[in-house]
């Protein structure tokens, strides 16, 4: 099983997007797509007048911007991402949290920063996802929850992945890869040469407190790490070319 | 199995949608939902700048319309009804017609009016349907479908009910309801003594001709015979009250 998220810039990226598709579509044995809404969601709320708030990279999601994620994520970016499968011979099925209650979440609380509408995954319905893949289907995740009092939640689309991944771990061996815009995990993101092939936990930490890994890039980390505790065998950071191409460069993550 | 359609005057109100899935959720047995997008879509154009044109009651879709009601009512709408379901005990699944090739569709062509990105649906996969009821899900069918080439498509949600009662009636008896603000088929909507509380295909005709069934009604009423015509047990046009009361007033439809 592999479990594979895609980044906003694939997202942004029509051409991109087509190639991730051509080469998702490839990949032989069961397989999950996740992904979150890159620049539309905020796009679509600078239109609406929904004022755009940042804090640390992460979404401040309001009443207003609830609606507009759920619209883009849910609607927009997975109905199109769907589609575009169905029309490679992939039986896609978009499931947002409360479609099965796949993904329930609890809103955070009692964080620094009120994110607003923000949820933690909670419980990962597994079992049903597995049925689904044992229909034939393939799952493409949008990055929207909820808490099963009607509170639909945003919730970042990598901690979905590494959530979904530790949750099939019982059913079958699982690989979880990040794919994104560059090569991997790199000292210099101008230099291809500086792409690391492999991390483990020890050097993580190392490369972190030195200030080389920073920003949007750690909770990423860190959500991989947590995977690998919990029973995922591997984790990757890696470009589009990497799913058809196993050779190309990448980061293969490892606990030792 | 009852296969229901709400009308757009019920989503666009919160207290009749709060009624109606409490209602909906009490229904034994298998059950289906199938809705459209309610006036939503429309003002959601506005705010985006996007003209909105309506010939005959139906709505023009061009590409820019067609992201609308993907949004709206494949994201929006959609997964607030799933998560009000939720909440109300009913594990409910969101689907388009891109959704595990559920509604396959073709873009309407040769028409007196080009109403660009609507299709008719060609195929229901009424065999994964009803491997979704088995499982325990109530599928929440939003009014998108797809051509199998990656173009979501806007398709009327009457038809879309009618199609799907149509395809399950070799799996079990089913049922289509008609769910709307009106009491049923009326001879003047101002008068709740004037229900029609049964029609047949020869009184709809006589009804038809006499100008007493008009507008939007004809399409309706077209479609529900076409499903008495293919196996469906029973088609009503009713309101909420009726999904929880079998003698509350309503119209009931039959060929002979």
């Amino acid at each position: 099983m592999k479990v594979i998220k895609i980044g906003g810039n694939i997202i942004d990226d029509e051409q991109k997007l087509e190639e991730f598709v051509s080469s998702f579509s490839k990949i032989e044995g069961d397989k999950i797509l996740v992904h979150g809404g890159g620049k539309i969601a905020s796009n679509m709320a600078k239109k609406l007048g929904v004022a755009v708030k940042m804090v640390d990279g992460r979404r401040i999601t309001d009443d207003d911007m609830l609606e507009v994620v759920t619209m883009v994520y849910a609607g927009l970016v997975n109905k199109k991402i769907v589609s575009m499968l169905q029309s490679h011979g992939v039986n896609a099925l978009g499931l947002s949290g409360a479609d099965a209650n796949v993904l329930l979440a609890e809103k955070r609380v009692n964080s620094a920063v009120d994110f607003g509408n923000v949820g933690d995954v909670k419980k990962v319905a597994s079992g049903d996802i597995m049925k689904f893949v044992n229909m034939g289907l393939t799952p493409v995740f949008s990055a929207i929850t909820h808490d099963g009092n009607a509170q639909l939640l945003n919730t970042n689309a990598d901690t979905i992945a590494s959530e979904i991944a530790k949750s099939l771990v019982e059913f079958e061996e699982v690989e979880l890869i990040y794919i994104f815009e560059l090569l991997g995990v790199m000292a210099d993101i101008s230099d291809e040469n500086s792409v690391f092939e492999n991390i483990n936990l020890t050097k993580y930490l190392e490369l972190k407190s030195d200030g080389v890994i920073v920003d949007g890039m750690i909770p990423k980390l860190d959500n991989s790490f947590a995977a690998l505790e919990d029973g995922v065998k591997s984790v990757r950071i890696a470009s589009i070319s990497y799913i058809n191409d196993a050779n190309a460069k990448h980061t293969c993550l490892s606990l030792a």
